[in-house]
């Protein structure tokens, strides 16, 4: 079980980097991290306020929701992020957060796609970040926590999750992923900073179209492609 | 009069908050607490800058606004919050704060009622947080403070003040309420939180649609609701 | 000369304030006393970094504008501020503020006087903050900072500088004043708070009309009036 | 190589200051420094964060761009600076900083020049901050960074880069420069500014001019002018 306590730690530090970075206020928000070999995902304790979180609010639980070791309750959005890992795991995506980031959740509010306006959104994201369709009120009634996961995975069909690591659910806010959770929290950075900049440039410009494809690609694979030759070797 | 003691402190420490949060500057705003079983109401004192505030700044009235034991004026607003412990004090409400936080601040100016957009209004306010009528010339010139009061209680009329622990008087600012202090400036928090998404709302869709129903349902009643599952047992 | 110790003091203390309150940044601003007993201002010298300010920046200068005691220039905007004592020190005007602080800014740069738009701007300003008329080209060459004084001086013509503590100088930026340098501070501040908000109705209402006369009058008058019952006695 | 070490130490310190001013987050941007006499060129290690920065992350090439004496990789933007010292190092320009600032990326993603609107802008940029064109896919896919450093050159063409020491690159963000890395800084600060002035004014005042030539000429010259007199001698 070290691995499972080093995840625990992972997963602590970056609920609390959420906070410092303004991404979070009271309890809004969680990240997880999932252990693909003992299918184990860790996740923080539902409505746990970011000011007095500790290691014991991390709560273990399976596949199915269940928790291991801990007197607490997981996160209530605990089934949507099972629901993610069972269907982009095998791509690679490690950890999860969830934020009701101020401009990111702008978007979502407005049931708007955030396309990509310039280099600073092409340097992480790979086309426009999605957002879901609205649920129906059955969707919304019954399973509701397991049907966002469901409108996610479906606002992502045609995209690899590795290179949009970042989804808008309508009508309620981000969802954003990684290798590892510094990775998820820094997407959740980086989609708040370029939704700022996408509301207001709708505004200056209303009929404002997307960055140009060849310099999209150009950003993101100069970073991640296999000629990448942006960072340190 | 321990009791007192003890709800004197917390109106401090909750008017303290609300400059730390940044919902305030100045002298622009205050916190009070209502003791149901003696009548008593603790209250900032007039005109008394967050940057200097101690204990003798909180001053206990009666219920006519008599001062009990201060050598200071309660807050001018004092007329108004008594107005609405008389209305709402039978449904739980013993805490009230008034703002002039910037965003609440703006859809009052603008004297129009705050939507839910999405589930982070939901979380917290069942429907949207509803605007005052503006006051007549003659409410205005006699009686102010009590008939900011009576606009507010109108405002509410057909709403559960705890299921909506918020009101934006016209041409003013905010007010909101709660279980207790901590409460009451938590519900300020959140206000503000969602009135500035609202406000761009507005702006990025003009004519936007509030959130579904039965979404906001479902995230009001998830919390708050007797079947609640969000949050620790 | 201890009195103008005392005012360099204030002067520089204010000077400070402005950086602290997020007014300023690098050297853009200006605070300047005046000792109506002995015709002396004191003002901030030129282009000196609000980061390393100190006593010896604050330099005298009799009504013409002369130096009296100090190694440094003073601002190059002391015109200004002399041709505004010379018209408004009668009234009680005895310090100045020039910030380019943002919103207020803003309004400057579109040309347009503040409207009051609620109970915050109506508690500290009576009526609209005026915007002034643009200068003639030949108004800009020559006497520049003279000028400005005059600009502003019309735009204030018909309205009493104590109750009317600011003005917007068309293309420019924010001139405030008041009683002390401590009164004129907070107005640059309480004007910048009000000018955000007023930008913001007026993109969410574009229609947007003024507060009502009454509320206006109530709110300045509950504070400043003869039978004013704000704050402690 | 004393002056080498000199100027490796103050790019350090302008790399920092850009996040002091909240001008950058993550490894979003960079510093170089121009050495004419060697013609070596001293510029952050590509990727670096600024969180953990230090004197060997700043990367010394000559003016092939060819690394002298770092075992780190240059910034991937190095031939942008290399092709602007090319052309701008004769004029005096000594350091060039690129960053994503929010309201100057705004602006670039929005493809628009930033017209000079009040004095702000006035007293340290004269006439508008032009905008690149956008560059053709050929451009962008191949030698892509010089490339951006030959539009930049092209919007400068009927420009005095020292009178106007900024440059919005289409689809990307803002470049800066000047005699030192200080002042550089000082542009990218400035720059975001009046960006966000600017574009506020915009949505304020859909159809808003520029601020009269003559007032520009004023502002600008009374600083930098010949017969200069803002600031000390």
């Amino acid at each position: 079980m070290k691995r499972l306590d080093a995840l625990r730690q992972e997963v602590l530090e970056a609920n609390l980097a959420l906070k410092e970075k303004n991404l979070i206020i009271s309890t809004w928000g969680n990240v997880s991290v999932y252990d693909a070999e003992s299918g184990v995902m860790i996740i923080k304790a539902s409505g746990v306020p970011y000011d007095s979180m500790g290691l014991d609010d991390m709560v273990a639980v399976d596949r199915d929701g269940q928790v291991i070791d801990s007197a607490k309750r997981p996160s209530s959005d605990t089934p949507t992020h099972l629901y993610l890992y069972r269907h982009f795991a095998g791509e690679g995506v490690r950890s999860i957060v969830h934020t009701h980031s101020q401009y990111a959740t702008i978007w979502a509010q407005s049931c708007l796609p955030l396309p990509c306006y310039g280099t600073t959104h092409a340097d992480y994201f790979h086309g426009p970040v999605p957002c879901t369709r609205q649920m129906s009120d059955e969707e919304i009634r019954e399973r509701y926590e397991e049907n966002t996961g469901k409108v996610i995975v479906e606002a992502l069909a045609h995209t690899n999750p590795i290179h949009t690591s970042a989804v808008l659910v309508a009508s309620h806010g981000p969802f954003t992923w990684g290798k590892n959770p510094a990775d998820a929290v820094f997407h959740a950075e980086v989609l708040e900073y370029v939704a700022k900049m996408g509301l207001y440039n709708r505004l200056l410009t209303p009929g404002i179209e997307s960055a140009k494809e060849s310099l999209s690609d150009k950003h993101y694979f100069r970073k991640f492609g296999p000629g990448a030759y942006y960072g340190q070797p």
